[in-house]
C-alpha cells in the first residue's frame, strides 16, 4: 500500500515537473518558504525590517489622523479586508475627488516585490512610495508638517518610535512614512502556486495547472513574471488599442511604459487595470492578449488562465485591528475643507 | 510578613468600601466579570449571540460595499482603532456630506449597554440602529435591495449566512444589519473602574477614587449612570445654555430630551457632545458642570474628574482584520454619485 502511494506521488511529481520547469525558464518565481531567505527579499538595508518598527507602522497604516481630513488612512484605499485595494474604478479621497487620471488603487499585497512603484513607475521602494498619497490632493491631501505634527502630538507614539528607533529619535515626515513602509514590507501572501513551485506538486489542483500551462504558452508571463507576476514597467498599449483608453487620461511614463500589476490575489482586486474599467477576471484576460500579445485568448482559454490565477490568491499575514493613541490639545484638528 | 500585606490591603479595602457604596447608590454600574452575567447583559433573545453571527457580523461591519459608494463600512464612522468613532465634528458620509444637523458619530462600543440608540434616542436596540446608517442619504446612502442584493451576490457570504442561520436562510436587509448588531454587542471593554466596582479596590489608584468621589459629589452621575455611565435620554439645556448651541439645529427629541453619552474611552472619543464642538476633556467637564449642573467645577476639580474616566478606559476585544469574499459579476457596482 505504501509502494502504491509512493508511485502515485512519484507520477504527479513527474507530470508536474515538466510544467516547474517550464515556469521557471519563463521567469515565474515563487515566494521562498525558507524565512531567511523570504527575509533577504523583503528587507531593506536602508531602512531593516524590525517587530517595533512593524508593530509602530501599522498604527500609523491605520491612523486617519495623518490626512488633512482626519478621514483617510492607508488603509482606506489600500484596504487589507478587501485584497488590499479599495474596489472602485478610480481612487477618490480628499473631499471624494476621484484621481484626476482616473487611475485605479494598486494592491499594497506583495507589492514588496514591484520593481517600482506608481503606474508610472516613479517611485523605486515603498519608502518612497508611502510619502506620495500621504501629500497628493486627492488623496490624503495633508503636508509633511501635518503629519509629523500629528505623530509628535501623542506621547504614546514618541514612545513606540523611541522603542524602535533608540531614545533620540527625530520623528519626521520621512521617518514615519518609512515606519509605514517597513510594515508594508512584510504584507506578502505566500499561495498555492507558491507550495507548487517550492516543489509540492499537489499544491495546485490538474486544472489550475493546465492553466499556469496556457498562461506560459499564451505569452502571459512575458510581462507578468517574477516574485509578483508583475511590478516591472512594460510596454503598453494604451492609446493604440486598449479598449478603455478613453477613459482617464494616463500615458504611462516619458517612455509610454506602465507597471505591470501584480496578479497575487488577482480575483480580490477588481476592477482591473490602471483605470479600473473592466470587472470581469476573464474579460481582462481576453482584452490583455488582444491588446498586448496580439492575438485572440479564447473563453476557454481564458477560463483555465483564470482557474490558474485562483491559486494565486494568497494566506493573509494575520492584522490585528491596532488600539490608535488618544490625541492630545497639540494635535491638528481635522479640516474637511 | 503575610499578616502585614493583608492590613495593607484590609485598609485599602475599608478606604474603598464608601466609595464602591457611594457609587452604587449613585446608581454606577459594572461590567460584570462573570461570562454568563455578562451574556445575560448583552445578548438580545430576540437576536441570540452566536460565534458564527459574530464573526459574519464582523465581516458586514468591515465591508464598505454595503455602501452606495463602495467607499464607507460601519467601520469607517464607528472606526474600532479610533476608540470606536472616528474623531471628527459632524458624521461625514457619502459625497463627503456632513450630517445635516452637525451630529457626531457616538462610539461603537459598549452601544450595547444604551437603553436608546441615536442622540434623539429613537431606535430601542442595536438591532434597529444598524439599518439607519446604511440607509441614511449622508451616510451609507443605500437601498435595502442594494445592501441585499451585494450581500448575496457572494457565494462567501451565502454559505457563512446558511452556517449561522441554517441552510433555509432568507438573506434580507434585515437579517443582514441583525447579524451586524450581533457583533457590536460583543463590543464591550471592561477598565479598571469595573475591576474596582467588582470588589477590586487597587484597580483603581488613589486619584482615580478622588476622581470618582467628586464625579459623584458634583451630580455628574446624576444623568452619566448605569453600566455605560450614560446611554439614557435625560434633558439637556441645548438651547438656553450650552455654549455651543449655535453649532448645528439639533433640538433632542420631540420632549427636547438627548441621549446622555457614554463616559467609557472618553479620553478615545474626542471631540465632545452631539455636535462635536469641544474638544477637551476637561472643558468638556467643566462645560456640563455649568449647563446642566448649574456650577461651577474647578479647574482642579475638573483635572481630578478627568483622572477618574482615564480608569474608563477599557480593554479591547481583539477584532482580526477579515478577509471580505470577492465580487462577483452580480454584485452592485460601487455609484459614487
Amino acid at each position: 500500500m505504501k509502494i502504491v502511494l509512493l508511485s502515485t506521488l512519484a507520477v504527479v511529481t513527474l507530470m508536474a515537473s515538466p510544467l516547474i520547469d517550464q515556469a521557471k525558464e519563463a521567469g515565474l518565481l515563487s515566494i521562498p518558504e525558507n524565512p531567511t531567505q523570504l527575509m533577504k527579499l523583503i528587507d531593506n538595508a536602508k531602512n531593516p525590517i524590525t517587530k517595533k518598527k512593524v508593530e509602530l507602522g501599522k498604527k500609523l497604516y491605520f491612523d486617519p489622523r495623518l490626512s488633512k481630513s482626519g478621514l483617510i488612512s492607508c488603509n482606506t484605499c489600500h484596504n487589507l479586508a478587501m485584497g488590499g485595494d479599495d474596489g472602485v474604478p478610480a481612487a477618490t479621497g480628499h473631499k471624494w475627488t476621484a484621481n484626476p487620471h482616473h487611475l485605479n488603487s494598486p494592491t499594497v499585497y506583495n507589492a514588496v516585490f514591484f520593481s517600482s512603484q506608481f503606474w508610472d513607475g516613479r517611485d523605486p521602494d515603498l519608502e518612497k512610495q508611502a510619502q506620495g498619497p500621504i501629500q497628493a490632493h486627492p488623496e490624503m491631501a495633508a503636508t509633511k508638517d501635518h503629519v509629523a505634527n500629528t505623530v509628535t502630538s501623542m506621547p504614546a507614539y514618541i514612545k513606540e518610535f523611541k522603542k524602535a528607533y533608540g531614545k533620540d529619535v527625530n520623528v519626521t515626515f520621512e521617518l514615519i512614512t518609512d515606519t509605514i513602509a517597513t510594515f508594508e514590507r512584510t504584507l506578502v501572501t505566500p499561495a498555492p502556486y507558491d507550495e507548487f513551485l517550492n516543489g509540492c506538486p499537489s499544491a495546485m489542483t490538474p486544472e489550475e495547472q493546465a492553466g499556469m500551462k496556457t498562461f506560459i504558452d499564451k505569452g502571459c508571463a512575458t510581462c507578468h513574471n517574477g516574485v509578483a507576476l508583475g511590478g516591472e514597467m512594460q510596454a503598453f498599449e494604451i492609446t493604440a488599442k486598449f479598449k478603455n483608453a478613453h477613459v482617464g487620461d494616463f500615458k504611462g511614463d516619458a517612455n509610454g511604459l506602465v507597471k505591470t500589476p501584480t496578479l497575487r490575489n488577482i480575483t480580490q482586486t477588481a476592477p482591473y487595470f490602471h483605470n479600473g474599467t473592466i470587472w470581469g477576471l476573464k474579460d481582462a484576460i481576453i482584452e490583455m492578449g488582444r491588446t498586448q500579445l496580439g492575438l485572440e485568448i479564447s473563453d476557454k482559454e481564458a477560463a483555465s488562465i483564470e482557474v490558474f490565477l485562483g491559486a494565486l490568491e494568497g494566506k493573509k499575514p494575520e492584522v490585528l485591528t491596532p488600539e490608535l493613541p488618544s490625541e492630545t490639545a497639540n494635535t491638528p484638528r481635522p479640516n474637511l475643507d
